[in-house]
């Protein structure tokens, strides 16, 4: 891997705002680059009415490299994701390069729904993997759960221990306990 | 105050992202109408390089009523707002009129220049509050500080607990605990 980590978050319209932007801000702090990249090429209006600017539109994204893939929950948002056929092939070819392909709330089920999640341990927001048919994936309901080079996570509610851990996966523990440390969690 | 509560929320240029969206979207899974607005009418770019389209500008919102408003914090966003007549204007005239005002991480320092702390318990990032000369506000270290109608908070770690007792504060416990539940905060 290159020396600077490179990530990708894809916004589609409906993504849940608090999530994504947890997930920027944080990777950001820890001088990880981040490309945020919009499915339509417009600004992203995400579940709570917060509008978006996306870096680059996806298509621009899937000529480039990156070391991580994550996917912002909330609805419709997840729904785009599952139903965009270029997510589903990069999601695939990340997994097939042992890179890090990720997901939170609602969207683990587009991890699923690629074969990115067949023997491994995962976790969502409830009611979002147990719904499928995931004969030989492990559900489990801890904040992060990571497998590998597989991270997923719950909802909103544990963004920012999704973030960190992301962090630690690329960077290492140090760098996320600095990360963590200037957020002020008291 | 109204039924539906209306609050509102400057984005300023390097706002912190985190803590706005944080409180946008919590609020607005309350129910409460919450109004963003810029200070310059342009796209705003937050800290972490996040770009948001505020809602509204700050001059339109300036005829408009509230019953709270919500300061993010962010360098250089906190210091846009400490430097603008307009948010210092509104601070004192909500104060005077007994709405809420609210800040969290550097921003409380807007409202200590403000004089909405004189006689307050409240908190701020580290070393924020330190610095000025207060003698007349008790520095706490709390996530969250609750005085009155104002509530201040500490940082990114807190904005979580920051929009949940700005919930109840404006619709109640039942309101807070019902959004909380939600979250899935594990």
């Amino acid at each position: 891997m290159r020396a600077v980590k490179r990530v990708l978050i894809p916004l589609a319209q409906g993504c849940e705002e608090l999530e994504a932007v947890t997930i920027i801000d944080l990777l950001r702090r820890a001088k990880i680059e981040v490309v945020t990249a919009g499915l339509d090429g417009k600004t992203v209006t995400a579940s709570r009415g917060v509008r978006l600017i996306p870096d680059i539109d996806l298509d621009t994204a899937l000529g480039q490299d990156f070391d991580m893939i994550v996917l912002p929950g909330g609805l419709p948002g997840a729904e785009h994701l599952d139903n965009d056929p270029r997510i589903k092939t990069l999601l695939k070819k990340m997994a097939n390069d042992e890179k890090y392909t990720a997901a939170i709330c609602a969207a683990p089920k587009v991890l699923a729904n690629a074969g990115v999640l067949s023997g491994k341990k995962a976790t969502s927001y409830p009611g979002f993997l147990e719904n499928l048919d995931l004969p030989d994936t492990e559900l489990k309901t801890d904040a992060v759960v990571i497998d590998g080079n597989v991270i997923t996570s719950r909802g909103p509610g544990t963004a920012m221990d999704f973030a960190l851990a992301l962090i630690e996966s690329l960077d290492g523990k140090d760098k996320r306990d600095e990360v963590e440390k200037a957020l002020v969690r008291n």
